[in-house]
């Protein structure tokens, strides 16, 4: 590892898990941190507990803003656990300087997001900062969610199971990227930010048997796989053309040379779910609009151990590797 | 209020309730928020939750640096609702660039007052952004705590209590100005940083009547009164000769027309305690090396509801008001 912090350590990849190990796991290590889930579960597997900071710039952009993505973001983390997000906590750092105004949208989009939950805010924290200290805003959440479906594990995935993706890959990423060019108004592209308790409800009430749940955040679709296939000692096999991008995603990947695979997700998840449940899985899901696209993209091997084996829509064959390297920084 | 936030936003006084109340509160109300405690009481009053986010600068002082810090805050405010800290969450957002050998000595301080309070993080978040997003490293902690001692509220306070402070005040607030100023190394005064957990343990154990308990962070010993006479709708009466301040704080309070009652402290806290305990408390937390010079500092009344009356050491009295404007930012 380097002397000093890179932006690649923020990637969501393999730099940013080297960091987390090296220096965080090492540090704090404990049998809730190493099982490495989206929520640590506790109080006897009854809560689970998550936190996020966003620092994403713009602040508003198409389909979101900071706010949204606060709630979203720490919600989802719950959601991905089985939990219904119950309390979370607001914590802000403001920089001198910044509109009430804004702040006051920011606000709004939080509580709407939150209500989408059923969650509230019951603790919060507000440190205002000379300028330059900070860019703008940045905002924590941290959250706590009662597990309604117990045993969702990342670290359970086996040849029983079937990969699944709840609908077409990267727009959050690709919605950043076009804020940022200025290309944002040329597009009809959204961010996919949503909150995701609502289809992890119907998902579990249909009674289907979940084996594990990610939310395709910084590092994407190939983070969520490359995790997955490592910590459930499994080779994960996708097919290409299983995997939904919309034509606009595809077309700034193209551009750019972006990998779809690689761009950030805010609502949409990646799932594990028992072969016999998968097709049932993928109909809960396209009861919602946000997920008609939602598809079974590969299953589960004991072909090569940890890695994920990508099968081209040429026929071709190719490991597909976590992402390394500065990925887009200030994605969420 | 101004259109825009500014310093005086984030002063733990006057500015930074009003911004709390008018943007905050009003879109997130609920019956556990406006009771507006140190830490949410949540399930049934058997858990705290509490939120953090530090921007402290220098992130290294005399006595602590931002990672004792950001623990001892957030384990303190658990600790003031009577609560053993349990689990607790760290996201950190650092600035490319950063020197990995300074965040780990800041995750290795972590780590030793986590052992102190006996609870361990279970959760957290790593965020990089580009030079000049912010200022070095930020760190949130957020933190759920088992309640040892239920009923701790700052808005059940009466004639019946007396009022305590744990120990000398200020010294963290001007520890952290004598270091910007570059005054550290001629002074031997050090932040009062510290893990109230077990001052508050040994108060549950010995059996006092407990009515409330306020670390005096931002906003200083002030903001703690202030706030418990409006939340409580009681006039506290405060004698000034009462309340410890060491040498070397008195000494940079009088050359900067600081008020040690304003200044911060991240170790010391304000106690209103059954007057028939009151004699015990102070017994009990004088058994603690830290906390040699606590004391009862005065008494609750109905002469002036919401209001503070210091008597001067003079014979003269006045009302003690809640700190306004820009108080040093950045100190937690």
């Amino acid at each position: 590892m380097s002397n000093t912090i890179t932006l690649a350590h923020g990637n969501g990849g393999a730099e940013n898990n080297e960091l987390i190990t090296k220096v965080f796991y090492k540090a704090f290590k404990n049998d809730i941190l190493s099982k490495s889930e989206d929520a640590a579960v506790i109080q006897d597997g009854t809560l689970a507990f998550s936190t996020d900071s966003f620092t994403v710039s713009p602040l508003f952009f198409n389909g979101a803003d900071i706010g949204k993505l606060a709630v979203c973001g720490t919600c989802n983390d719950l959601a991905m656990m089985g939990a219904k997000p119950k309390y979370l906590t607001c914590s802000v750092i403001i920089e001198e300087g910044f509109e009430i105004r804004n702040l006051e949208k920011i606000v709004k989009s939080m509580k709407e997001e939150l209500e989408i939950n059923g969650a509230i805010v019951v603790s919060g924290d507000t440190k205002v900062v000379p300028k330059g200290a900070v860019d703008k805003i940045f905002i924590n959440t941290t959250g706590i969610g009662e597990i309604l479906y117990k045993g969702i594990s990342s670290n359970n995935i086996t040849e029983n199971d079937l990969i699944l993706v709840s609908r077409d890959i990267g727009a959050h990423g690709a919605t950043i990227f076009a804020a940022r060019e200025g290309m944002d108004l040329e597009t009809s592209l959204k961010s996919d930010c949503i909150s995701l308790y609502p289809q992890v409800k119907a998902l579990i009430d249909s009674g289907v048997k979940i084996t594990a749940l990610r939310d395709a955040t910084r590092g994407g679709v190939s983070a969520v796989l490359n995790e997955w296939a490592k910590q459930s000692n499994v080779c994960i096999e996708i097919n290409e053309e299983k995997i939904p991008v919309c034509d606009e995603v595809k077309g700034i990947c193209e551009i750019l040379g972006f990998d779809a695979m690689s761009l950030a997700n805010e609502g949409t998840f990646v799932l594990a779910i028992k072969k016999e449940d998968a097709q049932k899985a993928l109909e809960v899901l396209q009861t919602f609009k946000e997920a008609k696209a939602a598809s079974i993209i590969g299953k589960v091997t004991q072909q090569y151990e940890q890695r994920v084996i990508l099968n081209s829509q040429w026929g071709t064959k190719r490991f597909l590797d976590i992402p390394t390297g500065e990925l887009l920084p200030r994605i969420c």
